[in-house]
C-alpha cells in the first residue's frame, strides 16, 4: 500500500486509489485549526486501518483554510497516518494557487492530490481541462479528479472525464454518486470505465451511494463517514471484499437514518461535524464561520440515530 | 459626494450609493496584477466623472486575488480615483477572512465595502445573515449587500434583504436585475423598497437591465461596462437624470448586441475583458487562469459589435 507513483507502473496506482479513503474533518477552534483534535482524528483512522486518508477534502473544509493552514494540516496528516497514504486537496480558484498547493502538499508527503474545479465565474470544459493539464504537468504524484457539483457548481460530462483521465498523471476519478437501481448503477460505472484508461480507478462518493457504487464496480469509496466513524464504513467495504454484496447493501440500508439526516441538514458536513462533537473527538463548534453546526432539534435527532445505530461510542 | 459615513446622517449614505458605480477589471499579466494598466483604468473612470468606483467586484476578479493583491488594488484605486468614492469587495469564504479584507480595505481608504455570500458549502439564510451582522459590526464604512446568484450560487429572498438591510451599517443593496417588463420591474423594486430602510439605496446590476431598473426606481447602477466604457454607461444614466426614460431605454436597446454577447459568451466578464484588450487598455490575456478570454470567433463578433456601436475608440 505504501508504494505509490505513476512512474513505477499502473498496477501500483490502482492499488493506491482503491478501497476505503477516509475524509477527516479539519476541526476549527477559535478560528484556527485544532491541531490536537485533527491529529487525533487521523490516528483514529490509522488505528482502524483505512486504505487511505484524504486530508483537505470538502469534509476537511479545505476551501476555508489559508495556505499555511493547509500546509500544516497535510503535514499533520502524514505525520499521524502511520504509513497509510495521505491524499491532499489542492483546489483553488486560480491555477497558480492550485500549483502552489500541490507543491506544498508534495513537500508535506502527500501521495496523491485531489482537484475539484472550484469556481467563482462559471467555467467552460476547456478551462477545466486546462486546469487539470496544468496540474498534472507540474505534479509528481497522481491526481484525483474530484467531481462534486454540489459544492463547485460545475458538472462534468462523461466526455470530459475521458479527456482528463487520458492525461498522464491522473490516478482516479471521484464521482458524485450512482443511480440507486443496481442495473442503472452498473451501466453508469461501465460507461465511465469504457472511456478512461485501465489504471485510472473510479471512486464513488456520496456515502448513501457507496454500497451501490462499489457493487456496481467502483474501485474506491471516498467516504465522509469513513473519516469520523471508520468502522461503520469498513463494514460495507469488507462485505464486498468478502463477496457478499447483499450484506454490504444491508449494512448501508441500516445506516439509512444517517443518510436521511445528510439530506435534511444541508449535506453531510454539518452532520458529521456534529457526530464528531457528540463523540468528543472535536470541540463544539468545529466548523469555520460562517458555517454553523446543527441546531438543537437536528442535534437531538442525530443523537437518537447515533444511539440506535451504535455509533455513539 | 466625497463625504460618506453612516454615522453622519442617512442623506449622505444615500448620496454615496447612487448613480453610476463603475466596476473596473483587475488586469492580470504573468499571473500578477498589472498595476499600471489598473491605474490607467481607474484614471479613465475618474476622467469620465463616474459617481463611484467599485474596485474588486466580480468584474475586478476579487475572488481570484491574494490578500496582498487585494490590498494593493484598493490602494491603487483610491490613489488614482481623484477623490471619487471607491468601494471595495471584501467577500471570502470564511468570516475571519472577510473581516480581514474589510480592515485592509478601510485602511486603504475604501468608502464602502461590497459583500457577496461566497460559498463552497451551501449556506443557510441564518449563516448569510450572521455573516453580514459580523461585517457590519466590525466595519466603520457602509456595506453593500451584493446579490449575484450566478457567481455565488446563493439566492436571496426579499425577506432576507429586509433582515440584512435593517442592520446598522448597510448602505445599499445590489440586486441582480429586474424583469424586462416595466410594470413588473416597478413592482419588484417597490417590493424591495417597501421592506428596507429609506437610507438603504437599491442598485441594479446586470447591465442589460440597467435602464429598466433605473426607470423602475433603482437609485444606482452597479455597472460592468461602466468600468471599461464609462461614457456609454453614462448616456443611460444621464438620460434618466434629465427625465427622459425613453431615451435611456433607446440607449440601452442600442447596446443590445453587447448584451447578446454577454449572454452567449458565458457572462459579462470575458466580453468586457476582451473589450479592454481590444481598446489597448490592458494586455492580452488579462484574466486570471484558469479563466480564458474569448476565442477568435467570439472576438471577431465583438470587434464588429464595438465598431458598429462606436465603442472601438
Amino acid at each position: 500500500m505504501g508504494c505509490i507513483g505513476y512512474g513505477s507502473g499502473d498496477a501500483l496506482v490502482r492499488t493506491a486509489f482503491r478501497g476505503l479513503s477516509a475524509f477527516p474533518l479539519t476541526p476549527i477552534r477559535d478560528d484556527a485549526v485544532d491541531e490536537g483534535a485533527f491529529a487525533g482524528l487521523v490516528e483514529r483512522l490509522a488505528a482502524a486501518g483505512v486504505d487511505s486518508i484524504t486530508a483537505l477534502g470538502s469534509t476537511g473544509s479545505y476551501a476555508y483554510l489559508s495556505p499555511a493552514e493547509r500546509a500544516r494540516v497535510t503535514r499533520l496528516a502524514v505525520g499521524h497516518a502511520a504509513g497509510i497514504p495521505v491524499f491532499a486537496g489542492v483546489s483553488a480558484l486560480r491555477t497558480s494557487q492550485v500549483l502552489a498547493y500541490a507543491e506544498q502538499a508534495q513537500e508535506a508527503g502527500a501521495a496523491g492530490l485531489l482537484l475539484a474545479p472550484m469556481r467563482y465565474q462559471p467555467l467552460s470544459d476547456d478551462e477545466v481541462f486546462t486546469l487539470f493539464e496544468d496540474l498534472t504537468r507540474h505534479a509528481s504524484v497522481p491526481v484525483i479528479l474530484y467531481d462534486n457539483p454540489a459544492t463547485t457548481g460545475f458538472s462534468f460530462t462523461t466526455e470530459l472525464y475521458a479527456r482528463i483521465a487520458a492525461l498522464p498523471g491522473i490516478g482516479s476519478i471521484k464521482i458524485p454518486g450512482v443511480p440507486a437501481d443496481p442495473g442503472k448503477a452498473g451501466k453508469r460505472v461501465a460507461e465511465i470505465r469504457a472511456v478512461v484508461p485501465a489504471h485510472v480507478t473510479i471512486g464513488v462518493s456520496g456515502d448513501a451511494f457507496a454500497a451501490a457504487g462499489l457493487s456496481a464496480g467502483c474501485d474506491a469509496w471516498y467516504s465522509v463517514i469513513g473519516g469520523t466513524v471508520p468502522v461503520a464504513a469498513q463494514r460495507i467495504v469488507r462485505a464486498l471484499d468478502e463477496g457478499e454484496p447483499e450484506r454490504a447493501r444491508a449494512e448501508s440500508d441500516r445506516l439509512a437514518p444517517l443518510w436521511d439526516l445528510f439530506a435534511s441538514c444541508g449535506g453531510s458536513l454539518r452532520v458529521v461535524a456534529a457526530m464528531a462533537e457528540e463523540l468528543g473527538l472535536v470541540q463544539r463548534p468545529c466548523l469555520p464561520a460562517p458555517l454553523q453546526g446543527l441546531g438543537e432539534e437536528q442535534r437531538e435527532r442525530l443523537r437518537a440515530v447515533m444511539a440506535a445505530l451504535g455509533l455513539d461510542r
